[in-house]
């Protein structure tokens, strides 16, 4: 029978039950790889502080690696009743290599050991996830710049307000997952920190080298208190919470996806490859892609509600109710990054509808603040102007026609001011000419934008 | 290649990324048992009514009976291709029986066809789930039971507040789970509901005979409108919201646990095989199990909130966001049913120190109340009662002394009132007796408590 | 100076910022109403038992009306430093009163007071939203029988799917909101319990009757376990958990209403009365009361992850954490309250543009499904039928046509299953007709269901 | 009857109820001094750029100043039938100064103007935030030095693990407030972006100049674009995770200061300041400052969880919804700056009981891991020589002794390894002297990382 790493002070045997309770191989087992490392690490630095002999960390370490192998190649046998990826992994050592590789776990704790992978396996997730948010953000300034004449009807309220370039609507997801990258970014060096030496809470009475195996496993620094090393999870939290917002954006992009792809709208056709039919409706293209997206933003925001319940109220310092971090990071970090590679994949297959968009544009009333600033232009306060263009408009519904239809007298017996002059001024793409502030629709403003995010793209 | 449920419209293939975004078979093959159940009623259903023939439904049914022995064998291979649950069986059925598997789908979709299955599935985990909490709850009283002379301080704010029989104490949490049950109960009836005929969402136009499939499946009643019926999931939001409130019972039964084990309360020691030991610190035993059962708390609200969050603002009526369910309640259940499990097999293993807890029950100035009471009945106000109590509390404080230590003289300095004749009045005992109101701690009532607790147990 | 409650025991004085974070009156006076009424039948309790003299109870029954006209009138002084709803009252009853007043508080304690008033609260609650949901089916009912002929595309995935009445469709509402009255209703059987008489926590010494409290209050039970009674929380968590659900629900059918005033929609426009106008656009008429109810969402939500939150692992009995329960479960209520109120009124300022539904209807190849059943009938398996009609349906995406414009050459070129004669059976108020099974959109079938709806709504 | 912003366009009055539910004066009156100081800067913007003439700009200027010092004298008559704040100071400034008024809006909406008024509060929040944590981390590092020598015993799993200092502890929360200082610095890059200009959603055809209005405020950049400077709410999302995060390491503090207050623990006494007692037992000092403070933590996570859900899929770019976001950060703030000065205050009022804490850290079998320490560095692979150890512990359970008590033959019993010399070393002082690594318990280590902390607090 294989053996827990504790045991002297125990008589009874463990619950059947609590075995399945207890373990984490199930899930831990992903962590093989920075646990290797990180022991790895801890084995030469052992070695080269005479803590073990050099030949005894040489063994150590050639076993490790054998492992590592072992594991990529699928033949590691993993145990649930060695509870977790460490234990799974020491034992195997032990029998490969005797006596040496039960020195490995000299100075050091599972509690400062999982600490330390986890925040090796978050900081390679962070990269990835900065990687596929600026693949995403390529893919928006690709498809902005496809489509940089596109006019479509700007919303609030999911109501026509003003019209706006295509270009333009897509540059403010780009900003949102610039800031997403941003925010990843910070996170990290909040990551960046080595707990080995910790222990199990205290420090260690060893000579260690923390700083050695801090170097050798890429870490800015080592942590400066034991104490808060072993029980700080805030990384993971934060790690979900970066998730939930990137989400959230995502959830946004695809809701607009769907809407525009239903007839009503029909302002843009997602490919076959990023849609499903239905097992019944032979006519059925289904957005599901979308849907899917917008579906997993409520797992995320659950994972990031879990760990921080789980942590609310905690004593100092590791509790087991922290083993609850892994499946909940775990699961927001994969969703996620599946999430934004599969949004990246199916942008460039959509196909943008123009004229349906240009006749929407047309249709909105949307040259009423326009009407209306012309208006203040000739001396009218923007209240009165904004009241009277009011009426213009209430006057277009109840006699079915749009802005454009009015004649200059139409206009002139609304006000003095207006005549038909105004109506080529009122042109969709007139307007959007006319937002030529920094940060506004104008089309040289997007066009500079588009330079500057593609800069933004490219850097690192 | 296997081909999907849809696909005459679509002339792109789907995106292997989508694949892996959209597959559900990974999660959902455990519905197998009841979408299969589901199917066969169907089948005969269909067969009763002469919609295909009865020699059809007699395939299908075999069909079906074969492919689930093969689940259950593990000889059944699972495609992730195939997408979900439902079109892997039903591709091995028409592999098996050839045509006649092909019209099984008749007069059903997917949509009603997994609404049926998570509601059979839902229904058998609440009844799983009721079963455990008796369980516990019968666990409860035998321990309340085997400690019924046992006599603790009860707190309010942690703080010894009054003597509290054990018995009584436990007794608090058999009436939570008493609650907890009569809300799973309750909402079962809301499960207990037949979607099925619903079709994709309208109904449909074969004369099904949705009572019949009803009666083979055990539901109360059929579903009374189809669009509701196709897209209702508050049934399993109304789970999770349950398994939340039970999992935050046994969150505050772990925490007392946990607390109690400590070397400065003392007053239980968990059983070896319900604890764990340290692989660092040869003398630790840890109540590790209590602490996994108080963080998987977070996990399950996160179910919960993950579910609300994806629900939020759908549109009817089925929509691939609701794909999300699964996993989310799946969890849930998974984590109820083994943290109820678990906790009523360690409970029997506790050894509480009956010494520990009347000496902390001696110590805690807990008579404070019933001396203000005596004061009260000789006839001073209350409010003025109160504060003199509080008066030689302070002076026993800063004397070092308990109020069993206090002589006749000590007490008749602060009122006239006061004599020695009170201090037997104020033995833990006593105090435990005086408490004689129903639901009160005195053990005649507690004795009642616990005999009603038992006929409740029995009783379903 | 106003005097605490409690004080003997302390020498120093409380800090300035503990008393703004302590206070609760701040929001609890509005339970002024529940207190009164629980103190008024306490103290007629303890005087028909003798606990206190008739006189002395008649005095302060009297005290306390004259305090709830007091607080009715506006006229009463509430003094933060005096902490919470219940000192507030005491002192002004003994200011009234003098000592009689200091009585009224024997034989029970803040926490089984507390625990009193927010049951009765709560009761009155319940029953408030039950009204408003009944008053919202009603309304439900009346809209759907008042455009009992209209057809729109019922849709999965927000796609066109197959038509529907519209009446059908809102009676899908009718039943979601079926399920909350019935799940609020069930709730209300674990509020109905009275907690009186477990004092601070274990009972008291005094020979109360709580069964006499108990009636007066119109409670149905009394607590079995005063533990239990002043910690239990659980009914305030499910108050809000079953709003979280109701909320949802009314989430999605605002979205729905947002989504039909779109322009692009154009289904539906909602009254002048409940949409509002931008500051800077003239033309704008947003459906900000379908927004902000759909926004209140999270809200509720919120509260109800909070109190989940802070009732995690606290141990028995009353913690100072739970007086943060209020707040959450007050600001759920009268957010649920106000939604379903201003929900019901704004239905029936909606109008229906029946016409921009019927062409809906026909646009969307929702006859796909009819006409695989038609090759179904014919004999051909359902999946290549379903395959069969997909095709149909491309080519007529491709060739710009829908499926009503396709001649009888034009089918027949696809299967000699079809011809001519197939088109009037594809009209979409045929479809409708034929979902004639129970629950489905057959103009019969939802006629029967209005029906029932109508009884539902005027029994109780 | 004071007239709403918007209206030319309706003939229908709103509804008295969609009033009560679209009015948020009565919570965003608060943003009043904000409001005012970004009007003050866009009307000197208008004016300098001549779009309003220069002595309009003036006339504002002073109405504004006019306006805010009534505010602040509490003069200001708010009226929820203007809405919000905005409105409600544009139409006293109308009121005030006539004409002129009217012009201020002018080339701005709503939609960028609360965009600016929340950020603008939400920067002076971050930086009061800020303050409060560095008085916090002051606080704890004059507590840490105050008690310098005081040893306690080190707990995992709330079992005893290893002595460390009570500074050491301390400094792990130190160390937890840092890194939420520094989250917070970072979010406020992202609060620090100027939304003006972008008016409703598009920009805006006046030729203003945002870098100036930037400037006067302090911004240190204006929006890249429109779209995103009016939808985008990540900031507040991000200040509610980081405020999460801070209440979840407030309640970790809290509940150890809860655990060590019982007579149990008996580790500290909180300040009767700090405290409060019961209305019934007149013994009780209950820590309810830190119970609040650890059930507030709940309330905050509701917060956050309530925007994320409000935010869920909304599409480009305002909608009302986000009307939700206010009261959820208002909350949150409110709530972690009141928890963090209240617990800054409270922590020098406590009285810590070393007698209490060095008896713990003798009787828990601490010195287990250095005994084993030992024979590792007598030979003996760690593993051994912790299952070793784990029997003598067993042993000394049994036979109710401690290890300091076992004599030398005792000890040689076990391991020829073992003898009289080591017990001095297992001194509780002697073992945290022995954790000498960077970040551990050791008196060095401690007192340079109290050095480092101070120099931390005392730099901005």
């Amino acid at each position: 029978m294989k053996k827990k790493l504790w045991g002297g002070r125990f008589e009874g045997k463990t619950d059947d039950l609590v075995e399945r309770l207890g373990e984490s191989v199930s899930f831990d087992a992903r962590l093989a790889p920075w646990d290797i490392c990180a022991s790895i690490a801890h084995a030469r630095m052992l070695g080269a502080r005479g803590i073990i002999s050099k030949a005894d960390a040489q063994k150590i370490v050639r076993g490790l690696k054998a492992i590592d192998k072992a594991i990529v190649a699928g033949t590691f046998q993993w145990d649930p009743a060695l509870e977790d990826v460490h234990t799974n992994i020491e034992a195997a050592l032990v029998e490969r290599i005797g006596e040496a590789g039960k020195r490995l776990h000299t100075a050091r704790s599972r509690n400062d050991q999982i600490a330390t992978d986890i925040r090796l396996w978050a900081r390679d997730q962070i990269d990835a996830v900065v990687r596929l948010l600026r693949d995403l953000q390529a893919v928006l300034v690709d498809f902005a710049e496809a489509h940089i004449d596109v006019i479509l009807p700007g919303c609030t309220h999911l109501q026509h307000a003003q019209p706006v370039l295509l270009a333009h609507h897509y540059l403010a997801y780009f900003e949102m997952f610039a800031r997403d990258r941003n925010r990843f970014t910070e996170a990290r060096k909040r990551v960046d920190v080595m707990p080995l030496g910790a222990a199990a809470l205290a420090g260690t009475p060893y000579t260690i080298d923390p700083k050695q195996v801090a170097q050798e496993l890429g870490f800015k620094a080592t942590a400066a208190n034991s104490m808060d090393a072993v029980s700080d999870r805030d990384f993971l939290i934060e790690f979900c919470a970066a998730a939930s917002i990137t989400m959230m954006h995502l959830s946004r992009l695809c809701e607009e996806l769907i809407l525009w792809s239903t007839p009503e709208f029909g302002f843009i056709e997602i490919g076959d490859a990023f849609a499903t039919g239905s097992s019944i409706m032979p006519q059925k293209k289904n957005p599901d892609v979308a849907e899917l997206v917008r579906g997993k933003t409520g797992r995320v925001y659950g994972d990031l509600l879990g760990l921080l319940t789980t942590l609310k109220g905690l004593p100092l310092t590791y509790n087991r109710d922290l083993q609850e971090d892994k499946e909940a990071v775990f699961d927001a970090s994969d969703t996620l990054q599946l999430c934004l590679a599969v949004t990246a994949r199916m942008l460039p297959s959509i196909q943008v509808n123009e004229q349906a968009m240009a006749k929407a544009a047309r249709e909105g009333f949307m040259e009423a603040t326009d009407l209306a600033d012309h208006l203040v232009a000739k001396g009218m306060p923007f209240r009165q102007a904004h009241g009277l263009v009011g009426r213009i408009v209430l006057y277009c519904i109840k006699s079915g026609r749009y802005l454009p239809d009015l004649t200059g007298e139409d206009l002139k017996r609304f006000s003095p001011l207006l005549d038909a002059s105004i109506c080529e001024k009122l042109d969709a793409r007139a307007l959007v000419r006319r937002r030529a502030t920094t940060g506004g629709t104008g089309p040289r403003q997007v066009r500079a934008a588009l330079r500057r995010a593609k800069r933004a793209v490219q850097s690192r």
